[in-house]
């Protein structure tokens, strides 16, 4: 593209001057929009499955991994399930217009009224459910929705985003509400990522790299989301059952996600009984484990490095790590963590207050898995992601975290 | 400074370590270390008065302006305020450990709770009261205050920054919670802007430049606040007399602040008759006004230039621009406002309504004037600032602002 900030300054010009009509828009409004594009992506799957196709066929021949060609595969199922959970959101609590007022002594009535955020960014990469969710997200508080996909689901997300705007349409509401960039250059992202007065918020969604180099590069306000480095913590008081079972459900219940566990960190004085159970368990399941000097005198495994400190593996791998106590423990926790989620395995509920007290993460479990570090299993209904940051939102953040607040003020002549 | 990111890394991660111990402290013991504070500063106030003293013979030395001496200089009297403001701070509620908590229908037990931030790092100017007013909010919330404060105060600050640590000392805290950074270069603000890990939040204090370079350079969470480019629209049914008085007060009452007015607008239909009244009213305070072609040709002004429109005087001037009607005014400030404060002064109760729900600042006021945008003048005691973006915090914001929360979730062996 020639000039891409023109370009892209343009587009969120038109979203914004869409976004503020938006904004006065009534929830009833808003919702059926929603029923429009839930329905209108299933009427027009046929198109939508066929430009995927052109994606994956490119995908395949470019020799792309089988984990990234089914992120980025539709098909008839998928789409109803997309459908459905637009659909869910009709039934969410409007995000909006909640006020609360209280006068002042000099008589002054200060209205606080929830309010749109205005341009929400997002970028992401290959998944195209992606493109839909975070547009009826947006719709539904009040939001324009500037895409920026990654170029492996480009042919599908132009496919999506026509299919996006026409519904928009037959709902009475503005098409630029919802942009597809239709650049997916580097040069293209980083400068979507400084457009200051443009976007409102900026949300990447995918790997590290991609998280890292947005909160490096980006002027605009970000919320960071999702890397997961999370921690089990097994307490020299902790029920061996409980500890194998929580162990094992971390982390292979799902290990592609952020909320699976990567680390095992073991009290010293149970290591011995304890590891040994531990690496039967996770092997029958086929993770592979690395551990410190100590657990390697205990197990077999290959010795972790100084990277596996740090790393999320999102895979069947776990390392291991033994520590002379809670404070150790505590302290090796904050110092490697992601500040995802982290859980203490124990009977002493006195250590359990500790760690949850001094654990510096968003989610701190006592004697349950960081698998339930999610929107839903927390009871806050469709979440837009886990924030790993501690401005705006922390944790599963759901449409609130894409509102803010105005103050309206009512007097009569009043002045200081 | 030789190595000022090891210099900076080493100076926020002992305040880090002093903030996690911090953080588990009790109210009563963090408004001990306020008291132990105010009454410090005022005991040694004569050497911090004496390198006060250097700061400002330096400043004259160097011929800086009368304005930037006076928000320079401290003495007894402004000690005592300064005290005075510190102790208030001891009795409004205490910000942490604030928690809510619910069962799911699985047994697991969520509790949403308050937590500081970590450690608030603020760039300021000439104004040493910041160092005190910072250091005292961040000990009250639980956090560490990282003070990169101007050169022109660096003797007055350092005095300062004795002060405070001697006095979290007597109080039994660590003196790494306060830290002045020793360095005013602009190497040393660029590093500790892009210290992720180390720096929870960034809140530039000060001019335009100084928050435009934060913004534009920070990759950690910044607090964008301040500027302030306030308007008054005068509707066709404004009453005359609330909208004059409301006029002076916005504009003069207090020119330097950032809830003072900018800009008038005025509906065409009434500007011949209004326009020459807020000339005189404005005129008897000096106001030197600047107005467009249509202003022009009403009252006898210098015409206002492009920059005009952007531009925050913080001095006795205004703008002034004629439109044809409510839609043209909101879209005049929506596209040249800050997002701070504008006003309506109007008695149609439906022109009204539309302002305040079309205008995209924090702070819409209806007959009243701008100068109320205030933490005290709404209720929420003491403010860090007025938040111009709508992330995180918007408008006054107070103690809450620099709280975080985390979940802490007890199960019994729960798994997903």
């Amino acid at each position: 593209m020639e000039n891409i900030r023109e370009y892209l300054t343009d587009l969120c010009a038109k979203a914004k001057a869409a976004q503020a009509k938006l904004a006065l828009a009534s929830d009833e409004m808003r919702n059926n929009a929603l029923e429009a594009i839930a329905e209108a992506i299933v009427e027009r799957a046929d198109c939508i499955i066929e430009a995927n196709r052109r994606d994956i066929d490119e995908a395949e021949k470019n020799g792309i991994s089988r984990a990234m060609c089914d992120r980025l595969m539709l098909n008839e199922e998928r789409i109803e399930k997309l459908a459905a959970s637009v659909r869910k959101l009709k039934a969410i609590d409007d995000p909006l217009n909640k006020s609360e007022s209280w006068t002042r002594p000099n008589g002054l009535v200060i209205e606080r009224v929830s309010v749109p955020l205005g341009n929400v960014g997002v970028i992401y990469e290959a998944r195209p459910n992606v493109t839909v969710d975070v547009a009826a997200i947006c719709i539904k508080s009040g939001n324009a929705a500037i895409l920026r996909g990654g170029k492996e689901a480009y042919n599908t997300n132009l496919a999506l985003e026509d299919v996006l705007r026409a519904a928009l349409e037959d709902a009475g509401l503005d098409k630029e509400l919802v942009s597809l960039v239709h650049d997916t250059s580097r040069e293209g992202s980083n400068t979507l990522m400084r457009l200051n007065g443009y976007i409102d918020v900026l949300i990447p969604r995918g790997g590290k790299g991609l998280i890292s180099a947005v909160v490096e590069n980006a002027s605009v306000p970000v919320i960071e989301t999702g890397a997961g480095n999370c921690h089990i913590y097994v307490d020299k008081d902790a029920d061996f059952d409980k500890a194998l079972n929580i162990l094992v459900n971390a982390k292979v219940s799902r290990p592609s996600v952020c909320n699976a566990a990567e680390k095992l960190i073991v009290h010293a004085s149970v290591a011995e009984k304890f590891l040994p159970l531990a690496a039967q368990a996770l092997g029958k399941h086929n993770v592979e484990l690395r551990g410190d000097e100590h657990a390697c005198k205990i197990i077999s495994t290959t010795p972790a490095g100084e990277d596996d400190l740090t790393r999320e593996y999102n895979d069947y791998i776990m390392s291991i790590y033994v520590v002379d106590g809670i404070k150790e423990a505590i302290e090796h926790i904050n110092a490697y963590s992601t500040g995802h989620s982290e859980a203490i395995i124990t009977e002493d509920a006195s250590a359990a207050e500790e760690f949850l007290n001094k654990i510096n993460s968003a989610a701190v479990y006592h004697n349950a898995s960081t698998r339930f570090t999610d929107g839903e299993e927390f009871g806050f209904g469709a979440e837009i992601g886990i924030s790993t940051q501690k401005l705006h939102a922390r944790g599963p953040f759901a449409l609130e975290a894409l509102t803010s607040i105005k103050y309206k003020i009512h007097g009569n002549g009043h002045i200081r």
